[in-house]
């Protein structure tokens, strides 16, 4: 049910004809004025629809969401951005609402243009569809290479929490992006929605690893209707919200082509949060590590040699090799700067890598795939 | 010839056994007092020899330089210094130097400890060995898994200017490092050797990926002993010193295993020289990038994605879509933000990227090669 699990929101997904004989648009909407916010790329190199729908979360409360796959009118120019406004306005006259009102999530192929005349006529079929019955269309509607879809829903106490992403471990060509959508029944009031959704976004999508890639399209969307009439336990809705985001996002990295062990890297003892995060994020993104754990090979020098050269503020995150200590399934290989002459075993389909840098209370932590021979065949392929 | 081409070194590359039946210790001096300069990884996790090798320079000006392959002595706690130290001593009273006037470098494998024994006695072997044409050999006994020795040597206007150097663009399991020693017989004052030394290795070796790795270990070593007595031009020595660190860069470059293309990624129009070097290094590392010149893939919307996400200053590096050009091989593909629709070939063994941000006046360079299968496979490989 994911995005159609909260009252009050209606979804469909259909086949427009952008990709070849597979769904490729979704629309989400709230059937009762709501409230929401969103957070995007930090790609310099925008979307358009990234550039549009920025705009309109600036202007207005989102009431719905149009997600195409197959094409990501990226850096497709003045014209892309035309076609972005022109998908809005359509789905905004079809709905009856402001099209500032509308955001417009796209993902695919960079460079190409959007067929605006079948996302066109696609939006009409894709109104008539609608139901509240159908997050499970949406869903699928929204993937590209990911091989299943990815929804998630918690019940709160009197609310709910769904949603809905695409997006894989090990990056596609081409495909790079990285989507989500989420709606909830709690009350929320204006302005209200981004500070909420910050904190979950930083803890899920912003602490997996990929391949260190920032595609030029990935948007996370929350839209908060309020229709449960739930009372306020911000708490309870911050960890529901957060359990959703977290949900999605590791099921985005196990379903990474290519990904055969899942890895979560913990930094502990950092000087700062944001080393810490640094750290996690280096040894996460490591081409030696990640091909380390594609040969099952506890290579724990490459993760002190990936951990030392994480920039941070134009310079290093602070490590002292002197104090720190690193455990793979929970066997110390290195403490506080000397070899243990352990060497752990890595046969399963995850592991825990825990870097201790001994200089601070700061942590942080990053969930990740490794490095194969599929990631190489899947992204070396022709564009086809 | 390398390093004992210009007059007045010695060098001698000879077997210790910490390797298997392939020369590991390598020993070069000058024979009459020259003054120095060395730069080393920025990794916070410095091996011993770094450690060791950074307060000799800072109290005194090498003379010798020893370097041992087969073992990294990194990650190796307070023994590993104490062994690199010994090497430095035992060196020195074998050479009638002070220990400070001796460098030590170290490649190979992170964790394990120095087999002190098999050096030291290999450091008497390697001092009987010293000879003026001893450089062929020096290069030698540097290498790990690098398929070729790297050598490069240019005649200025009277003097000369040798190197060696170590390391491959792909880099290897546990020896990740890239290693190099130039000598000359151009004479220098204390404390000029660094000042030149600086700018041809940011041009070089600091503009060569790799996979965004940093060693434990790197390391350049110049040493200046001005017996050619020629003449000081500065110019000429600095586009000499240029000339042989490019040489040696690209040499690194082109012996990875598994590159099977060269590119040559330049970023033009910069709004600042930093800028246009970190939108380089982010599209030379980038894997998204990699894996399509494997795959001889010219697909541009990957190299604008990473070019959009260079880190700098805690933020991006400035890029605006709309002002940004760029080619392949000569072929614009992307023109002031708008797509040229031409499919550039990439067939050959070499490429040139050519990015234009149309922002400004600073440019930077970077050379990389392509991510392959072969990659995966000699990183994935068990530690044997």
């Amino acid at each position: 049910m994911s995005v159609t699990a909260a009252r009050e929101y209606a979804a469909s997904g259909i086949e427009c004809g952008i990709r070849r004989s597979a769904p490729d648009l979704a629309l989400v909407r709230s059937l009762v004025p709501a409230t929401g916010a969103a957070m995007f790329t930090v790609n310099r190199m925008q979307a358009a629809p990234v550039v549009v729908s920025r705009e309109h979360v600036e202007l207005a409360q989102p009431q719905a969401v149009v997600v195409n796959s197959g094409v990501a009118n990226a850096a497709t120019g003045p014209r892309g951005e035309l076609d972005a406004r022109a998908t809005t306005a359509e789905a905004a006259r079809l709905l009856d609402l402001d099209a500032e009102q509308v955001l417009v999530l796209s993902t695919g192929v960079i460079g190409a243009p959007l067929p605006l005349a079948k996302v066109l006529a696609g939006l009409r079929t894709a109104t008539a569809a609608l139901s509240t019955e159908g997050g499970e269309d949406a869903a699928q509607a929204i993937l590209t290479t990911d091989t299943k879809a990815k929804q998630a829903v918690v019940q709160g106490a009197g609310f709910i929490v769904g949603g809905m992403a695409k997006g894989s471990g090990m990056i596609h060509p081409n495909l790079a992006t990285m989507l989500a959508v989420v709606t909830t029944d709690y009350p929320l009031e204006l302005g209200e929605a981004i500070e909420l959704l910050r904190p979950a976004v930083d803890e899920s999508f912003n602490s997996i690893s990929v391949d260190g890639e920032c595609s030029t399209n990935d948007a996370v969307v929350l839209l908060a209707n309020g229709a449960s009439n739930a009372a306020r336990n911000d708490d309870a809705f911050a960890a529901a919200l957060q359990a959703i985001c977290s949900d999605l996002a590791s099921q985005i990295v196990a379903d990474g082509e290519g990904a055969t062990i899942l890895a979560e890297i913990t930094v502990t003892g950092a000087a700062s949060r944001p080393e810490a995060k640094a750290i996690a994020r280096r040894i996460a993104t490591s081409p030696l590590v990640k091909t380390a754990l594609f040969g099952r090979d506890a290579n724990w020098g490459r993760v002190l040699s990936a951990a030392g050269s994480a920039p941070y503020n134009g310079g290093y995150a602070r490590l002292d090799p002197a104090r720190a200590s690193l455990s793979f399934n929970g066997t110390t290989v290195f403490a506080a700067g000397v070899p243990q002459g352990q060497e752990p075993e890595l046969d399963g389909a995850s592991c825990q890598i825990e870097l201790d840098l001994g200089l601070g209370e700061s942590k942080a932590s990053y969930l990740t795939s490794d490095l194969s021979y599929d990631y190489v065949r899947i992204n070396a392929e022709y564009r086809t």
